[in-house]
């Protein structure tokens, strides 16, 4: 058993969340001034609390127990997309703060310890994940040292202006990391709707995004009888529908899916439509059944282009693969919630993580606390105090049996 | 029978091309200095065709057979939407002008000839048909003085800068104006599809127009299953297919409708859209029916409503009431039609016409001749010229049979 403290754990929280404070949230975006200030606090932080700790090379914050030959790694993200949430990313890296300052104070002469970590840029102002993908060595910073970000900064200029530029690099070492364990609130509804506190993370679901761009012909909406008409908006509307109904088909019990925007060429209430542009995106933990929604988007395009009135062309914009979590880390958290009294439910991930990527590298794991009403990347994201608490005691309680 | 001068109406449509000619189209928004310049031109072709002809306080050009007591007026007009065809109204103005010519030149000493008339801005760069409301004595140009254009024009100093500011009111006379007759291109792709080469109007359709207002709430896309989203963007989509299923059973074999835009809030792939909008337009030539289509979308919105999930508001933008044609006039040009072997099909006009105005005054008919490719409203519209010429043929017989 680690003895962590809540109030000391949720004092910090709320300290860090003074940087860049938007109202109840946090403007935080990273190598901003505020992200920079906040990066320092806590490196601070891992210093007092007794771990040999840096700010690396991309900047992320990194503190290892010291004397130790093998360790757990815990992390997250400090920075926050514009205007967002004041736990998001936070609330893992602090978890880690804590799990290793109360372990440390155990005074536990033990060969494993915990590491902490904040990954910078895991939002992507520049490059999502960038920090846990140098960390893990997939790229090196100079790779992306161009890469500009939608106010035109450019990367290597910004960890220039933090100080971070050419500092060495933190990294992960197989032989002393055994596992990674990345808390997060749930940043959706499910555990609050099934009154669950602790998620245990299945997988992080591979997300693919294709654009579908109708032509047909501008008409005059008043003139021109419906049959000689070439509508690319109807046939946007009927190809939506029938997604849908396809998708409903198909699609596993976690699957989900989103119509994000559309636009209608050239848009006016007495011009029938010429072009139209629907932005779909679906996402699911298996690869098997991603390819099989995107089968049924490419037959419902075929209908489209059979009817031989209005083109139908489907471009993907983007493919993130599935990332599976390690079921027997899982199962250590699994067994520590119920421990704790609070029995967890398995559920994917709908968004992506820092652990999308260390999962590619080592056994991972991920635990959810509830977000209240669903909330997530805005200010009004928020968690009960008793389930912030809760979540660091079910993760010290993983950590200690994987660590014995 | 009134012998026209087929060679003579084509090289006048053609001289009247030149004015703002752009490409193989024409660029007349009225008022400027090529709508000026060609309304002094036509207001000469009439006074050299014999007709006492002025241009009145709005701009209308006004062209009298001297000499009698009763007439038929026919005409339309010669101004245009930015960058539209050389025909559009400019056709029935010219068939106008060469009947009239015809008819004086055969020194018929009749108490009944033909008055011609080029309405201004029937395309409403200032306000729709206002040359032909004026004529007809539902508004004074005192009444829409202030009115502005897109480019922040206002009309009293258009007209002042056009030099027709202050000038008497030509207006219709009950006692003089036995009928109105107004040709024009259809605009459409009926009469060419049906091979067909003059159309009688029966109505010029009402318009209704709705904007669709659902709201929902913005969720993450990944993280919020399918059963725990209020999804405006699926409402909006659903709901459309619904209307197009509705409208299809209730619509008239005439009616149309547009799903002119659509827009998404926030607009992101990743984000369940809390907000959507959608333009719908319905034309019909009958009141009943639009009354039915009006009553189809709100059922549609009854069910979005009643699933609780996302509202649906319908609020109405534009209703434009239909106007019919008279039937006995119709039917003279139909009997005119069969007369110049070409069989003429009745339509609606499903856009407006200064017919639709005059329509409310004296008794008038509206004839069509075919758009090659349907194309209005753009520098590619065009029609045949045997086809401008037996449209012409037509009117003239149509209006002989009418005098007679």
């Amino acid at each position: 058993m680690i003895a962590i403290n809540g109030q000391r754990l949720v004092s910090d929280l709320k300290a860090l969340a003074r940087f860049g404070r938007v109202g109840t949230g946090v403007n935080r975006p990273v190598f901003t001034p505020d992200d920079v200030a906040s990066r320092h606090w806590l490196l601070e932080r891992m210093q007092d609390a007794g771990l040999d700790a840096v700010i690396d090379g991309i900047g992320n914050v990194y503190g290892r127990t010291p004397k130790v030959s093998r360790s757990v790694l815990i992390g997250s993200h400090t920075d926050s997309v514009p205007n967002g949430g004041w736990l998001d990313g936070a609330l893992g890296v602090l978890y880690g703060l804590e799990i290793a300052r109360a372990l440390i104070e155990a005074g536990d002469a033990s060969e494993s310890g915990v590491d902490v970590i904040s990954f910078a840029d895991e939002e992507g102002r520049f490059l999502g994940t960038v920090g846990s993908r140098v960390f893990c060595g997939e790229v090196v910073p100079a790779d992306c040292a161009g890469v500009l970000s939608a106010d035109g900064t450019i990367l290597a200029e910004a960890l220039e202006q933090a100080g971070f530029a050419g500092r060495p690099l933190a990294r992960l070492e197989p032989a002393r990391h055994q596992g990674y364990f990345e808390a997060h609130i749930e940043q959706g509804p499910r555990l609050e709707a099934e009154t669950k506190r602790i998620g245990v993370v299945t997988a992080i679901v591979g997300i693919r995004r294709a654009r579908v761009v109708f032509g047909g012909q501008a008409d005059h909406a008043g003139t021109t009888p419906m049959d000689m008409r070439r509508d690319a908006g109807s046939a946007l509307i009927e190809f939506a529908h029938d997604v849908a109904a396809r998708f409903r088909n198909v699609g596993s019990t976690d699957t989900v899916w989103n119509f994000g925007s559309i636009a209608f060429e050239p848009g006016a209430a007495n011009v029938v439509p010429s072009g139209a542009e629907l932005m779909i995106e679906f996402r699911d933990s298996s690869l098997g059944v991603l390819d099989r929604l995107e089968q049924a988007i490419a037959a419902a395009a075929e209908t489209v282009n059979e009817a031989d009135k209005v083109s139908c062309r489907v471009e993907p914009v983007m493919a993130l693969e599935p990332t599976a979590m390690d079921e027997a880390l899982g199962t250590v958290i699994e067994e520590a919630a119920e421990m704790c009294q609070a029995p967890a439910i398995w559920m994917p991930s709908g968004a992506g993580h820092d652990a999308m990527v260390l999962g590619r590298h080592l056994p991972t794991a991920m635990l959810f606390i509830p977000s209240i009403g669903g909330r997530s990347h805005d200010i009004a994201e928020d968690t009960d105090e008793a389930d912030i608490v809760l979540g660091a005691e079910v993760l010290a309680e993983a950590v200690a049996r994987f660590l014995a």
